[in-house]
């Protein structure tokens, strides 16, 4: 999931002033009014060697308090810590209410550190993670805010950083052996890391990847995110004190009196500037801005791939039969982002014995009697088939929340919910790949017309088609938070460039023969 | 836990009768008010070979009306479902929204399976339980009432069960050699089910024991226990309903009217006959009434095992030091239970540099201000050294449960958080008993009024104390379910038989002493 963050993301020096006008104010009034409610902060840094957790740290505290907040830095297990349970040492520095305690490194810091000092102790990672899970939940369900942010850096910016500190006497010492053995086994801690926030990435903690490349843009993605966070935190808070005065409340006294004294007590500040709003948008997309829309593919080259591709699928599509090897491919995308023609060039040459393809749409009556996953339940293939969905069970988080036909909790929720689904799938052997058919605005506008003016695609287009457009950038907020939350290394999303359509068939055709081959043994990995 | 279940429980014909008047109705008027809600429920039955499931099925199902419900009968996995993940064919068997589906074994009994046939499955087995539990939460969290049974006999009443049918050609063909195998390894399977009902007992999802040795306590606890769960279901679900309304409502109409208009909508019922109120009693207490109060130890044999246990106890406390290993123990029990006693006896021979007792009473501000559990954490002993709590965390589930110092939701979700605290002490390699010290109430006035009449003992009884003698039922009802909800295999509870208060003392030096040595290697377990 890390490998689809975009780190070419930076702030001009006139932006990072816009928004750090706007954001440090915000976040001083806000640690005042969560002290005032009794709200308990976690703040944890945990990311590469040279992301830059020290100087990030100390961004975030300029405009606080500092009555108000306390620095704890995770070093190695002492020899007192060693003779207590792993989350002693946490379990014991938790801020008392209104209080705010900042992490650098955490309860994470074993997690990795176990991970890569050890081969056989799986058993034990697990353990940690579970225990990790289980405390972060209590905690949160005790009214703690737990804001996780992981920093990202590329390869290549990790090495020069060090570089850089290796110069000086002043910095030197700070790059150590285990510092560059990260950088050379990059992909290695990636996959780790990877695993350790999909492991650990729930509705109640979630984690946040900054992208650290640039120093303006996360410092201002961070004090974002804290402002964001704590809104929220104490939006819940006031809600809660307010539903426990309704239920209190003496019968006789008039409910309206109380109703307007609460919302008294709840002010909405909005007061972004434009300008800011620009920015505030940059710093929410991790990834559909790092997608590189301007790939295609030749008319002939393609031709060709495509035949070659579709008699390799044909052939693997038997030997998936015969191995008892169930398939599932979630399709979704933009509208008139190509996914039936990609469907069509998946299944034209294999046979239609083995496969199914389950068109999604709104749920009727029975469907929306029963739980969102039950349909999907009800349609996954059995081993040795393959089953591919025009549309998925992520309307949840589409569609479902941006029309509001569910609650944000529900949605919210269902992060970790189609996870689970997905994991039950593949703990089963079932192979499960997620593509999205990225295009851009123009792109679609441009299908939109075609469609319009060509009589025989004219049903392919409707007002609700229009409807949507008109809902892009939420949908781009909603796509990008989906990608994050949903990217696992069981059940990866394939995000397709697909304003050139060859170039996104015969991708989609790859992801999925190359799949199939890796499981049946032909391919080294 | 099951050990701790009192199997001895049973209605005369009169009680019977008594309490299915008053039941029966009730569950068929929740049936058609739950189905009015839209409640979707299920309801599963496990248990021991013969412990009665398809009668009691029978029994439950009377006074339903079969157009609501449909019962599932659990048989060996089929081909069609072994083709799929695990809980496929359990999702496509959900209820709609107001049904209620009978489950005659469940998802469960691939997991006992799995547990006897083969062994080196480990990592599967905590898979399964992992995707049940996260299946289990994800259907409540939408909704789903999820009401569990597990029907739990002696292994005496199990064996001549299967004799008598195997009397009649009729029904010996229903006793297999799987069955003989069950009762002969009966220990081996009582395991098994205590570690499946351990790990999957939620607050979300809780399993309630059936003591089925006789049909008429059962079928009356298990709908008693029906009728209990489908209201508070039906009150929740109104709850949730009148707090969207609230939130929707335009804001120009009187909230009071609204409030008029909810309060009609839930109509309270409490009709029980005071018959029915003593048996319902009788229903609720699985532990407590099993408890042999009349066990002594004359005063001779008390001061001769004293001195052998608390020598042999020295010794091994350096054991333990040398071994690094660390010990909790946690002492519970009515007022005048004879903690302090017994406590004396564990630590006066033993040297104090190695051991604290930690005395609980109400917390202090800075304690208030931190999580409940927070206090307990820092307390604990490090690898080597022994604590004694004297009242512990489990404040939480008895005094703060019954004096509203905390909400239902809190002290619910209370047991599983204290057995996340335990579980991470124990991984560790902490040894973690938990005693009981019980006595029954005319023992405690005994105490009482001799406390007062003693001038150097008169500090020990305070008004409190007599307060909360008279929430002595209360009181019993958190009890057992304490015991029941937290008796795990890492951190048991022992029940202290204490009315003689040579025999608990003698009890509780002989159980730390054989887990010490247990630990240690000296005894074969």
């Amino acid at each position: 999931m890390l490998e689809k963050i975009d780190l070419n993301k930076k702030l001009s020096k006139k932006e990072y002033e816009i928004a750090m006008d706007e954001l440090a104010p915000k976040l001083a009034l806000l640690q005042r009014e969560c002290k005032a409610a009794e709200i308990p902060i976690m703040v944890l840094f945990e990311g590469w060697g040279a992301s830059g957790k020290g100087t990030l740290i100390n961004k975030l505290i300029a405009p606080l308090d500092p009555r108000g907040f306390k620095v704890f830095t995770i070093q190695k297990v002492s020899e007192e810590e060693a003779m207590r349970p792993f989350l002693w040492r946490f379990w014991t520095k938790l801020p008392a209410k209104g209080r705010i305690h900042i992490f650098d490194r955490s309860w994470y810091r074993s997690v990795v550190a176990n991970s890569i000092d050890t081969s056989g102790k799986e058993n034990e990672k697990a353990r940690w993670l579970s225990e990790i899970n289980q405390f972060e939940q209590e905690l949160v369900e005790d009214g703690m805010i737990i804001i996780k942010f992981f920093l990202h850096i590329s390869q290549k910016v990790q090495k020069s950083r060090f570089k850089g500190l290796e110069k000086t006497k002043k910095t030197s010492w700070r790059v150590t052996s285990q510092d560059w053995k990260q950088n050379e086994s990059y992909d290695k801690y990636r996959n780790l890391f990877d695993e350790m926030i999909a492991k650990t990435d729930t509705e109640y903690a979630p984690w946040t990847i900054i992208e650290a490349t640039d120093k303006e843009f996360a410092t201002s993605k961070i004090i974002a995110t804290m402002v964001e966070k704590l809104q929220d935190a104490k939006k819940k808070k006031e809600e809660a004190l307010y539903q426990k005065e309704i239920s209190k409340q003496d019968d006789q006294v008039e409910s309206n009196e109380k109703k307007q004294n609460n919302e008294k007590e709840v002010p909405i500040i909005r007061t972004e500037s434009k300008a800011y709003l620009e920015i505030e948008k940059a710093l929410k997309l991790d990834v559909l801005s790092g997608v590189d829309l301007s790939l295609t593919l030749g008319k002939e080259n393609y031709k060709k791939r495509v035949i070659e591709l579709q008699e390799k699928l044909a052939i693997l599509h038997y030997e998936m039969y015969r191995n008892r090897i169930p398939v599932v491919l979630a399709f979704e995308g933009w509208d008139a982002g190509g996914k039936g023609g990609a469907i069509k060039r998946l299944t034209e040459n294999i046979d239609p014995r083995g496969y199914e393809v389950v068109p999604v749409s709104a749920p009727n009556d029975i469907e929306r009697a029963h739980h969102y996953l039950w349909r999907f339940w009800n349609a996954i293939p059995k081993a040795g088939h393959l089953t591919i969905f025009d549309r998925t069970w992520y309307g949840r988080v589409m569609v479902e929340r941006i029309e509001g036909f569910c609650s944000e909790k529900e949605w919210q929720r269902a992060y970790n919910e189609i996870n689970h689904m997905e994991e039950h799938l593949t703990n089963f052997g079932c192979i499960v790949i997620k593509f999205w058919l990225h295009i851009d605005k123009e792109e679609q506008a441009r299908r939109f017309k075609e469609r319009q003016e060509t009589p025989e695609k004219q049903w392919k287009i409707t007002e609700e088609d229009w409807r949507n457009r008109e809902q892009w950038e939420q949908y781009e907020e909603a796509v990008n938070e989906m990608i994050i939350r949903t990217s696992t290394t069981n059940a990866p999303w394939i995000i397709v460039e697909a304003n050139d359509k060859y170039f996104a068939r015969i991708k989609v055709l790859e992801t999925v023969v190359n799949a199939l081959e890796e499981r049946m043994g032909k391919k080294a990995k």
